[in-house]
């Protein structure tokens, strides 16, 4: 019997130590490595699963071949307790593998893989809520080691906790000849005459391995594209056929799923790639349903046509369309249709180039952030400056808008009702929060010098009382009113309540302004909406 | 043998007239009646189908049960020639009768029924463009004959093609007792304790045949509503049970089909209807595409939770959404999603009821309409004033924005390229047109003194003359501007092209203004999108 070697996480960093795994935390990864047959193609036609077993629990989960000899398993258990293993193999040298170990709870800064929440919205497995506050690194994992570095001290004190970039680099020049030339594709071969769509490349995945487990380190979730177009008929990665399209996906799947940062974003731009067509993206999204365990989050990034996101393996839409975050509507408006968490993954870049969707100033960037939550969604961040292209190779962020990002973000982490839903949205179109508890009222472009008590009565009780701040979000202040505000009806409108004073706030005429306002005691009987009215 | 009566369309209005039909245009109705048992209970069981034939085509059209032994097929002949028919039928009276007519060609205003055209718009049958301007007058059919006749006078000099209407009244006091009381029910019965829901009344349905005629005399499509909330637990129209759901929609669209002018509207507010959910909307669909022989338009209007247009079944979108239409992006967003034509069918009326949705002025209501005409869809008009609730009872038009509909209307038929199309929607959204021919640009809520002459670059070619028009689409005027305008493209900006001479068009500083810009000579090479750039 060959000798089953463990190794640790470490491994992940490329140092292998070989000691045997006797104890992994909760949402850890649980990493067994075997010996096995090096000859002949190991990625074709060789079965490599385990079984693993917690009481009732069980979990199948395929392995992937790393290369010289070795095969590979990583498992993410998610219960505490013994865990026992059996491996299946249809090679010999793999077949009935057997062993255990311990699960310990979860530590400090691990709340697990990422879920649905209260169906527009995002939680971690522990319960703790997550907001998406993303931003984009298409290329990052293909750079140099000092850019790499510098881009995660940068993410490090960045307000962005989800990071969207691609598994196979686009084509580009660079990528050729030079200092970035790349070695390493994810199938063997060095060129469009020489890869060999049947055989992945290990050591390309390995440095991949590290990036990922490089973000779960800095608790930032990784939205990793599959598929993109970009290729401009060089490589070949775009029109692989369906057949490696889909060994390649659970490749990925089985090299990935056991990191609990991973989201699968199945393609960046999919309508552009045009040798795919909707079936074959429907296809995929079956196979990483059924080959993920742990039900990661699933999406696709649209260009031109938008992919049908209330396809029932859709988690959450992934939008590129930039006119949903030019006001809140939009966002709520996506919601209202597709019924699921809505993430405007592409809202155009922060930035200079000569390209229209990369020339947002920090203002327009920020006001598209607040309108995607005001909507009851999430968006994400890119900056492309010519002297900084974050968005193609991380590296700085020298933009004004990261700063506002991160304001917002302490705004909705902060606020005491959990998510915030879209308020009166049918007719309304500026505030979201909890009805009766929390509103927050953004003006955007607007310069209000004046903002009238008026809310609408749904959640809203005679004499409750109210607290208003006002939030300049460019600036990042928040002032209090000092102001105590009492609700009743509106004399002549059967949908508002106002201040029993009539009593306005003064705002200060400027772009950019919002409103917080916290209940702070009780009324009476509290109004609903009106049954089958809209 | 018993006799065959054939009736023409006469029997429509009420008048029997017992002649035999043996000419009928292309697209009008073929009435065939026969005499079978009156015994029993013959809306359950009796299956009653006619096959026409003429030379390829077959078409196979149900039959409907009128009352007093008299058995109905009609039939919407839609090639020219000898159509042959053969009677299918578990009653030996109504089996196996056999005939023929001439189907003449199509008179002046009879353009057939309205289908998609181009994935986003309509067109009749016979190539005719289609542009859907629509009004609500739920409950007119239960009206006096004196409103009745007023409200077809009033529709004859108004703007709209399309009329949104009910099968089923609304339960109200007013048809309960009084002047309007309700003595036919669509089921036989009078109230909740004896309705029969197995039995159709032929008499509440000779009444709406007459409705549903006027309106195609006057080329109005009768978007007919066949299941609505607004019951009050009174009547229990609403609460039927899926299978005596399915004979009722199996016999208005036997009853129906054959009228040329008739969409189907599945439900209004369909969310509202407690007792019937998705599967039961899915399932009704799929029965009205397999009983339709003439696949007339299908859809259903949402209220709080949006179905699910992008379904296979639905041929339009049917929206209640009023952001939608509160700018063009929202139509523009939802062709994307749906990729089908897009018809606001609510968007709020115009009038001043005290519920909210019933309190635009004309100016806002007309707004609306160009909002969704820009974002290359449509709208449809309601009018709810105390004095005039036209939109529950017809009757006479009292408010302003009719007129300007009918303003916009002229533009939208007169423009000289067809179907409009929202023009660089993912970056724009205030135009509309085909690139490089025909813009049509709306300022909306803006008040603009001046307005540069920038279009975006796609479809232009440098040298190209272009002439523009200044409307004021409140005050319903058309001013040209005496400038011409020689395009190049702009310097420094990869995405415009430009007046030659930097040229600006002077305007008025008002709301509510549009332009609308024609191509008068062509110039050089046209300027399409960059591959792949959104």
């Amino acid at each position: 019997m060959k000798k089953i070697i463990f190794s640790t996480l470490f491994s992940l960093l490329l140092t292998h130590v070989l000691i045997a795994q006797t104890k992994v935390e909760k949402w850890d990864i649980y990493e067994l490595t075997l010996n096995g047959p090096s000859t002949g193609n190991p990625f074709v036609g060789t079965t490599f699963t385990a079984h693993f077993t917690n009481g009732d629990k069980v979990y199948e989960q395929e392995g992937f071949y790393d290369g010289n000899g070795k095969y590979i398993i990583r498992f993410m258990p998610d219960i505490e307790g013994t865990w026992h293993y059996v491996v299946n193999s249809n090679k010999s040298d793999l077949n009935d593998k057997k062993g255990s170990f311990v699960c310990t709870a979860a530590t400090k800064d691990n709340h697990g893989p990422v879920r649905v929440a209260e169906q527009y919205h995002f939680k971690y497995e522990d319960g703790k809520p997550f907001y998406p506050f993303g931003t984009t690194i298409y290329e990052w994992p293909f750079q140099d080691a000092t850019t790499k570095k510098q881009t995660i001290e940068t993410l490090k004190s960045s307000p962005f906790n989800k990071a969207r970039f691609l598994v196979v680099p686009p084509y580009k020049e660079k990528y050729i000849e030079g200092p970035l030339k790349i070695t390493e594709f994810p199938f063997t071969g060095t060129n469009k005459s020489n890869f060999d769509f049947s055989k992945m490349n290990p050591e390309y995945f390995k440095k991949l391995d590290s990036c990922v487990f490089q973000l779960r380190s800095l608790g930032i979730e990784a939205d990793i594209i599959l598929f993109r177009p970009y290729d401009k008929g060089k490589w070949g990665f775009d029109m692989m056929g369906q057949e490696v399209n889909r060994r390649f996906t659970a490749y990925i799947i089985a090299r990935y799923a056991a990191f609990r940062n991973i989201w699968w974003s199945l393609a960046n731009e999919n309508s552009f790639i045009k040798n795919m067509n909707d079936e074959d993206w429907d296809d995929l999204f079956k196979l990483v349903q059924e080959k993920d365990p742990y039900r990661h989050l699933r999406s696709i990034h649209n260009a031109d046509v938008i992919y049908d996101y209330s396809k029932l393996w859709v988690t959450h839409v992934s939008y590129q369309y930039y006119n949903v975050v030019k006001s809140p509507t939009g966002t709520a408006m996506a919601r209202d249709i597709y019924k699921k968490p809505v993430v405007n993954d592409e809202i155009n870049y922060e930035g200079d180039i000569e390209s229209r969707w990369g020339q947002l100033t920090g203002e327009e960037m920020t006001f598209r952030f607040w309108n995607a939550v005001i909507g009851g969604g999430y968006a994400t961040h890119g900056e492309s400056y010519k002297v900084s292209p974050w968005i193609s190779y991380g590296g700085k962020l020298i933009g004004s808008s990261p700063s506002r990002i991160g304001f917002l973000r302490q705004i909705v982490e902060s606020n005491p009702v959990g998510y915030l839903e879209p308020i009166d949205h049918f007719f309304e179109n500026n505030m979201a929060g909890k009805e009766g508890k929390y509103y927050l009222i953004y003006f955007g472009k607007d310069k209000p010098n004046k903002w009238d008590f008026v809310l609408p009565k749904k959640g809203l009780a005679k004499g409750s009382k109210y607290k208003v701040e006002i939030i300049d979000t460019w600036n990042m202040t928040i002032k209090p009113s000092d102001k105590t505000f009492e609700v009743i009806p509106m004399p002549g409108n059967n949908y508002k309540f106002i201040d029993k004073n009539n009593s306005s706030i003064k705002l200060p005429s400027k772009q950019y302004i919002a409103l917080r306002i916290f209940k702070v005691s009780d009324g009476g009987k509290v109004s609903v909406d009106d049954k089958n009215e809209l």
